[in-house]
């Protein structure tokens, strides 16, 4: 990706998204579509920055599913069956909520594996 | 946002998205968060950039409860309650197939609107 063509005036730019992402989403589809394992995500903090950045590789749907974003805590609950008490005792922020939001991907999905993220993107 | 500093040299970009896209973004977080309205997306062929913009804007976890990123038929009906009828009569790519995913994401999600996106990214 080039930010300027030969003349160095802006060119239009081949991908929405910074060409580093792009090109680690383009290893993440190829090693997973090598081997036909499909793939699910549950974001949060990243609002499906992650989803979208896979989606930019061609030949992405045969690896991605679906992916589910949810911010709040009834979220996490309605969409991905993440336990009150996991929430309540670990916080959102935890390993166990993120385990939890993959476990709850993988049922829903079908996909063979899911990712979780979550975390604070602040400032608000 | 600007690709190059005062000399020149290229600067790190302030947001990942393009500028036109964060200020669109800006505005409908603006707009939604005045009147105090609540949204969730449902997205398909644009995987969750829809959403990554949204974020991009502080105070976006006032407007945006949650999105659902569904590419296959399966997982519009699992993940979004679509039915098969309207699947197999209008096709996935339909304005009643947006609908029905609009539907189903404001019942499952609680927010006080969804937008519902379906279409061919292409190539694969």
């Amino acid at each position: 990706m080039s930010e300027t063509n030969e003349n160095g005036a802006p060119s239009r730019r081949d991908t929405l998204l910074p060409s580093e992402l792009v090109t680690a989403a383009r290893d993440v589809i190829e090693a997973n579509r090598a081997i036909g394992r499909t793939v699910a995500l549950a974001e949060s903090c990243t609002g499906g920055l992650v989803g979208a950045a896979l989606t930019e590789i061609p030949g992405s749907s045969d690896v991605l599913i679906a992916s589910i974003v949810s911010y709040s805590d009834d979220a996490k609950t309605a969409l991905l069956g993440v336990g009150h008490d996991i929430l309540d005792t670990f916080g959102a922020v935890s390993v166990a909520a993120a385990w939890a939001m993959a476990h709850g991907m993988v049922e829903r999905s079908g996909a063979d594996v899911a990712v979780a993220i979550t975390g604070i993107a602040g400032p608000d």
